[in-house]
């Protein structure tokens, strides 16, 4: 599925989705909330001159958390932002794409302190309140003196408008293909309250996380460990709920910051304020969760696979994560056949506890298979429903009220092609 | 890889091949064991009359061991299998391809009972000494009448020649593109004992089990805890260390027997003639799992995954099975790319425990990777490693003696282009 961004809230029937349909969506970028400007710039780590280096900053110190990679093999960019994650503050954030600076030795290091410093000496501020981000090639040192340059012409750059965003966001994609942005606006007391997210991420998606970089801005005001809190939960349903191909990368990271530039009073823990920045944070990474799954590499179809009517959440936890995992689920998807018997199978080997005689399987609005048996249907129709860009695959248990929905995508030649040669 | 089977023995490193390179390799077929028959023969089942029904008779009844799936939902044939399996004897196998039997409720059962029971009458046997398999489609019954003629024919060209054994590994495949067969001589006292192998598996292939079926038939006599013991501890060194694409079908079984008919006298439990079976029987399941990851769907390329000098033989599992199971890592072996950093990167989201600051990976001879740091590194010798039919990728640490390997494959375009329209 490339473009189309309606038809991403188009399930009515889906948990969570139809909550944000009446949410104010703006259609801009991150500069959207106050005070934070933004460039996209070229200083050559990718071919073609495409934009891959992206400055982010804040006026003012903003609150900050970030969410991290669980792989225990982990980048130079991202072990630095991490640690200066720990004091819960942060004013900028850059990031160059074409380089992952992850497994280079000591220079990796050095390298992601260089970056920070650099920007800090251009805006003003420590070098321990800059944040960085590194997505791409894994082993190869950064080129510093591209990136020194670049970072002199993304600060140059930096501004307050839409196309900005936009830029910055094109610098952090790799084998993206569509742009992944969302920005709401709520409002707390009189004041309007602006939640913006940028965020890249095509292959090596699988939760926990994926090779993915999400940025989520916000010009409230909010306590860090309430911020923390609402983004690790949120995280968990939505980016968490993403997997491409099961491979989980070494650099990825969301991060999350608050300045309270809009002039609204600060959210505290538990409030029905707490509630509406909750579900526009949501809201937001949802949409880019949802933009990540549909962009998968070599992806033709955006997939959501529901399991419902489970004992546990666990186990309907990992049904979903098998299904969505399966490549012979997935490759049937791109071949368009209603080959539910491998739905079946992955559903039981997830591990997830269930009685196969109490399963249904519905393909859309189809159902294929009832109490573990399958059903006489419609080929035509099956085909019909796996022709669209947005197919929702349903295993229904009748054991308990434990639910779970993870996003995929089909598994098509270009995944293959696109995989076959990414490094060289 | 297709074909070529010298080369699958021909790593001098590798833990537990070298050791069968001096085995007694007989280029035969199951009916190389005393008192087994066989036939394969075409019923309708498959498209083309490609063979789809084979049988395999003791002419005695013999001692019977199996290792099933361990996937929740279980195809009726197979249910049928294991519970006649409880008595631990087994005079005939009766297996079809083309057709899974499962998922059709009960018809299933009563299918596969009256296969067995058209067997046992056809060959004076009891219906509770006779084993059913199937593979194929789920969901769809069995076609009876053919199998019905089927049988007939089975039972009526029933022979202890070479071909026949042949033809019945043909009728058990399904996407298969090469048969895999194996059997091995060795002796006991003055008396020759022979081991051979057959199965089929191709896709949908992982641990526990694989979307496999293989049969181990032997003229040794040995206890039948004893023959259970071993086919356990043969079968996780061999067939549950092949992934090809990490799903696990409702069908998988490896069946053993031993009819006692060589005439040397009964293996008992922990005695040197045990050893020797042990031995004969996993070289006969290591040409059989290799052969399987070799002709993975689409493969071009045979894949071993070592991960050696680890803390626990625990870690050292997660670590080959997240790397060989990895789509990005087996999509870069396809574009014959040396793109280590995926090979880390799943090994750091494996899950097993190891020090990402000591660890050395190796592509053939070439170490691309010491602790933990690139190595720069021949990429022309890299591809040309990489361009090799049979590629050993290592995972060295150095914390411990653990070791574990698995066999898998690159993944292709036709992996994409046979699962895209299995069904249909």
């Amino acid at each position: 599925m490339k473009g189309g961004e309606k038809k991403f809230f188009s399930h009515d029937e889906s948990h969570g989705i139809k909550d944000f349909v009446n949410m104010n969506w703006i259609d801009s970028s991150i500069t959207a909330v106050k005070g934070f400007k933004a460039s996209g710039v070229a200083c050559g780590l990718k071919k073609d001159e495409q934009p891959d280096l992206a400055l982010i900053v804040s006026e003012k110190m903003a609150s900050a958390a970030g969410v991290f990679t669980k792989n225990i093999v982990k980048g130079h960019s991202l072990q630095l932002t991490m640690k200066r994650m720990e004091k819960g503050q942060a004013q900028a954030l850059i990031i160059n794409s074409g380089n992952a600076n992850a497994c280079v030795g000591e220079t990796g290091m050095t390298d992601a302190k260089t970056m920070a410093s650099l920007v800090a000496s251009k805006i003003n501020c420590k070098p321990d309140d800059v944040l960085v981000g590194s997505t791409g090639v894994i082993g190869q040192p950064l080129n510093m003196h591209a990136i020194r340059g670049g970072i002199e012409k993304a600060v140059s750059q930096l501004s307050s408008d839409t196309k900005a965003g936009h830029l910055a966001e094109k610098a952090i994609m790799t084998t993206d293909l569509i742009p992944k942005e969302a920005v709401v606006r709520f409002s707390i007391g009189e004041q309007a309250v602006t939640v913006a997210g940028m965020a890249k991420g095509s292959g090596m998606i699988h939760p926990n996380m994926a090779t993915m970089i999400g940025v989520i801005a916000m010009d409230c005001a909010v306590s860090q460990p309430l911020l923390a809190a609402i983004l690790k939960r949120v995280t968990n349903r939505t980016f968490n709920r993403v997997s491409i191909d099961g491979d989980t990368s070494v650099c990825d990271m969301v991060i999350a910051m608050a300045n309270g530039l809009s002039g609204a009073g600060t959210i505290q823990k538990e409030t029905a304020e707490a509630e509406k920045l909750e579900k526009a944070i949501e809201a937001v990474c949802t949409r880019l969760a949802r933009l990540i799954a549909a962009d998968g590499e070599g992806a033709t179809k955006l997939v959501e696979v529901r399991a419902e009517g489970l004992r546990s959440q666990e186990d309907a936890f990992k049904m979903v994560t098998a299904v969505a995992k399966s490549p012979l689920v997935k490759t049937a998807l791109f071949g368009e056949d209603a080959n539910w018997g491998r739905i079946l199978t992955a559903a039981g080997y997830s591990g997830a506890n269930f009685n196969p005689e109490k399963i249904d399987i519905c393909i859309g609005s189809l159902k294929v298979c009832e109490n573990g048996v399958a059903l006489a249907f419609d080929e035509a129709k099956a085909k019909s429903i796996l022709q669209e860009k947005e197919i929702v695959i349903k295993l229904l248990l009748k054991e308990g009220d434990a639910w779970d929905r993870m996003w995929t995508c089909d598994f098509s030649y270009d995944y293959v092609k696109i995989n076959g040669s990414y490094r060289t």
